[in-house]
């Protein structure tokens, strides 16, 4: 498996980012610590030059496994299951953007926050209708372009839509495209999978892409978290794309970067 | 060790707990299972009969290790380190009504969510000192009455102020009263603690009371919390007091009741 590590484009208040801004820098940094690619977090892709980005990247041969896309729920609001049906339509078209912008890199664009969440007054059944149909046209915007989507479940506290791997599970075969798959993420299941090693194996090929942060959402090695176990489960599966630190800069982002490529090359 | 489950008294908005008003009927359903006693939840003692609470509790030699106190931050935003004098008092004043009635029951006091959080605009270092000069004058109040105060360090989703072990060691350095010490949660500690063992260790013989609940909130044995270890780690420090339940009433009351003492009795 190859490793990756989010880099924000631009200055964001969502925490589990291990660098954000200052592009330049910070891919310098990353290629020199031996990461094979950087997970790019982008709230708007037309606020980048895709040029520039490319041959940042090109200039350290790194890749770019997956786009997240949350900063455009936590910065502006935009849901897939907002009340409001403009909201709705303009968290749609940007993901439509981040599809079109995930194609310059051959990335996975990862939908987090942005699906929302079951509002006040709004039914879960409503809510999940919404989800299906957003997902379904930008599914269907993705495939002619070989762009695949990969949804988080994210644990009770950030969101009451799509918590569990079951849930995610579900939505796919709701979804029913093959360019629609999921993200796990070791912090989120640690609290809301029974069994880790289980949902892993339920997920099986629909796993697009993956996250690792410790139990506590520090560097792996900083918690809990059984990461060689968690780890060959996810090869037994199939799973050979690449294992990304979404992480929270603590005590810095320097030294959780260079702990987490210390724990998980001593694994994979 | 002993087993207990949290009821609360009154309806609560607070989902962890098990069991929800009908007091009888629910004390009752308790001791049937085999509890040894059961922990209180109580927004406010003077809406109770207390006489009528020992009577129920009386008839089925059931003890109450601890009362909950943090329905009164829940419902009535009463907390230790709210920027409002008025409601820093008012908070005071029901943790001591709640010290008054937990003396009927050798109780200990818990103090969860009632601390607050580190409210905007106001320092880290005003909230502590808030925080501080609150449990001194609450354990001032409880030492003559002989009855033990014990703060939950509580998740980062849940409140900003004593997340984990280590804060709530050093809070009670700070409060050096032999009549405050800690309350250790299994599903808090999930999430904070790098090494849960380890935290058990540190708080040693400052831990006054100890939650169960597995990873994902749901009874002991419905996650991927290892309760044979840890209640090893627990006695090996010398604890003997109640291990007690705060888990969501999932998938039910019953259900949840008798999976966590079918599961603990089979460890301790």
């Amino acid at each position: 498996m190859k490793l990756s590590i989010v880099l924000s484009t631009q200055p964001a208040s969502f925490s589990a980012l291990a660098y954000k801004g200052e592009l330049a820098t910070n891919v310098a940094k990353i290629a020199m610590l031996g990461y094979d690619g950087v997970e790019l977090a982008v709230r708007d892709p037309k606020l980048l030059d895709v040029e520039n980005v490319k041959k940042n990247l090109a200039e350290h041969s790194l890749e770019v496994p997956a786009i997240g896309t949350g900063q455009a729920y936590g910065e502006e609001g935009l849901s897939f299951t907002h009340p409001d049906f403009k909201i709705r339509e303009q968290a749609i078209a940007r993901i439509k953007s981040q599809i079109d912008f995930a194609m310059h890199f051959d990335a996975v664009v990862i939908l987090g926050l942005i699906r929302g969440k079951v509002e006040v007054n709004i039914s879960e059944e409503q809510a999940n209708s919404w989800l299906v149909a957003a997902l379904k046209e930008c599914a269907g915007y993705a495939a002619p372009k070989n762009v695949k989507l990969a949804l988080e479940p994210i644990n009770r506290y950030e969101t009451n839509l799509i918590v569990t791997v079951r849930d995610g599970i579900e939505l796919t075969e709701r979804v029913a495209s093959e360019y629609f798959g999921l993200l796990l993420d070791t912090f989120h299941m640690n609290i809301e999978e029974p069994d880790i090693d289980e949902s892993i194996r339920a997920a099986g090929d629909k796993i697009f892409h993956f996250h690792v942060a410790d139990s506590n959402r520090w560097y792996p090695g900083a918690g809990h978290v059984d990461f060689d176990r968690i780890l060959k489960v996810l090869s037994s599966v199939g799973y050979d794309g690449f294992v990304s630190a979404e992480i929270l800069p603590m005590p810095d982002p320097d030294t959780c970067a260079e702990q987490t490529i210390k724990c998980l090359r001593s694994i994979i």
